[in-house]
């Protein structure tokens, strides 16, 4: 068996899922920027989601549904450890903290910096999932909305691609779900984990779903939806 | 800060967790062998591993959890794309199939492939956890047992790192669990993979958790069990 | 509203589901027994459930699904208060003890007292769930098992109305699935109980689904498959 | 035995946990008002838990949680059987909608109804779980603020007692949580049905817990804290 595949979706049960474009991830005075890590790695999927955005839009039945990872301003739901090591790392500016120059408070609901940036931002009819972890389907609302909407097969992308994306992806997959990752819709605080995050991906026969790319995806909506 | 650090562990509160060492991944004739891959790799943690529970069993109040990986045979529990895949790479013969000249069933509980190795079995007073995931926390009783043991940090080790090695970690992180990786007790069906499982953890402050080894451990839970 | 409705179901996406209707529930010298409940309460709706599947096996595409009760030998995934109050009910013979005369020890897995019995038993092709809690949802594989088989609609029986069968009718329900009891294949260890636990069913304009009973179902059943 | 225990609790490990006190539940306007139910039902347990919270407030360690049942502006965290459930009890008015003279759109997060009431409202280092369902453990972060909180025993009031109350004393039960009612401090929509709630928690030794009042609890509570 080569590396090419063609593979099938019903557009009607599925998802394309835009995982953590916040500013806190991919923008300037957010998280990932307070943190020190290149905003260029993680910023770079904007222009290709927005590309998949635009041609499903209005002309196709995909359901959009974007996540948030954030936390609620008491940071009741966020397991102590993950503060501490955000202190660690922001040398004691960490999640629930704001970083001088700040926009908000890091990683915490409703503050600016933890909502989506504006180029990818949602619009009515499109679902929006908050998380309080890496993962979706432990403590949101991920398992129930993706069984109302009737989906079976998800399209992914979104930041981190080691972190969130891959275990989101995980969970997806145990839970039976088809996963395709659109490679240049993800990035990583990291060029090499980017890189190891796909190949992870394909091992196996495939342990946790496929890899594509935007043009490949639209490519294939639009000879459907022509 | 650099790369090293001192952690504490209450070893009343602690678990050795020893991952999917079954045969079907790192012995002859099982899964990850049919597969054809190199199992050299997924076998190096044995010594390691055995170097761990020789020391902490009957000395330390640490407790031990092995978990394996499997389905029921009628494959119920398997998703169909899991099945699917792995008869794409087993060019037919996947997960609930016999491979010629093979042990049993591949991932099928109860066959002595799906079994965990003979070096490395649990002796009484250890517990076992049935998943049928790459993750344990979704539909195995792991979370309970943690729960029930009063259980905070956990020791890990087993196999594949990338796969349910990492995606265990993940779930645990989520949950809130502290969580200590043991590299040399650790491996993959790719080395590239296995070292950017371990980098990636070590991300934004330790984002999954900590790495260290099976000597350094050892040395620390004898200092505090001598 | 009156309280008649006609329902609607696809049989390619209904499950029946009989609940722990194991000895340990409705036999001699099973855990109900020893704790001094009328056994004639508990196996009562053997006959209709027997009914049902003597109608609905070979003749439709409805799936059936056996839930049994039960726990590791070690007790670690039962928690401590569950065998506490056991052990309080049974006079010090509680969940994992075998009392004086008894078929083995009480819900503990694989001993015979445990198993579902014979007039109700699981015949190739019938799927079985073991679960560890009075519900379903959150330590089993159930969730996964309706996801694989595509089921949206429960048919439910099996004991005890008030414990297991409502605890996983709510959980049900709570994750989108309709859930139709039939009041004749259900029974509990008290009659005002059992009387109550269909009642709370209906508040609200069904708040945790639909009651019916066997004669009913089967009607609509063989009128669907004739 | 008979009906009487003496129990321990330790207060750093325990939670009071107040159940949808809101004005949906046992308010004008609300959405049990609308279904045409009688609000001194489930209005009677607001002046027990008041006493509670005021004995507690301040004065002691225990945690307080409150939770809300709501739904996003969209309806998709809502099952459809629940939304069509409660249009037919509503003739044609439920989740989701507005009644004619209503205080805003039912059950749906941000409406003042959906909001808990005046009396008993959080006060800061007080917690808030909202959730979808009946239940809290599946779609919520309840599991992980209990085990941030390090929580074992949970001493539960609130409305409705036969749905979301007893949902989530099962769910926690299940899940091997220390549960103890108030019968004071809930209500439901009948009282045939809030007795029979009660009664079945008591069966099988206390099948889900314990049964207890606010004055003795807080009596209890005053003789450890005086």
């Amino acid at each position: 068996m080569g590396d090419r595949a063609w593979v099938e979706f019903d557009s009607a049960r599925t998802a394309f899922v835009s995982i953590d474009m916040q500013i806190d991830f991919c923008g300037p005075k957010g998280y990932v920027d307070v943190m020190g890590y290149d905003l260029g790695l993680t910023s770079a999927p904007i222009k290709p989601i927005h590309y998949v955005l635009h041609n499903i839009r209005n002309r196709t039945d995909i359901k959009v549904i974007h996540t948030r990872e954030g936390h609620l301003p008491d940071l009741s739901d966020a397991p102590y450890n993950k503060v501490l090591r955000s202190k660690i790392i922001g040398n004691g500016v960490g999640i629930g903290d704001q970083p001088k120059g700040g926009l908000g408070k890091l990683l915490v609901r409703g503050e600016k910096n933890w909502d989506i940036i504006d180029d990818l931002y949602p619009i009515p009819g499109e679902y929006v999932v908050d998380k309080a972890g890496k993962g979706a389907f432990g403590q949101s609302n991920m398992p129930l909305l993706l069984k109302n909407l009737g989906i079976t097969h998800l399209v992914i992308t979104g930041i981190t691609t080691d972190v969130c994306v891959h275990t989101i992806m995980r969970e997806a997959n145990d839970y039976g779900y088809w996963c395709l990752l659109l490679k240049d819709g993800t990035g990583a605080t990291d060029f090499g984990n980017y890189q190891a995050a796909l190949k992870q991906i394909k091992m196996q026969g495939g342990v946790f779903g496929w890899v594509s790319d935007s043009k490949r995806f639209i490519d294939g909506v639009m000879t459907a939806f022509k």
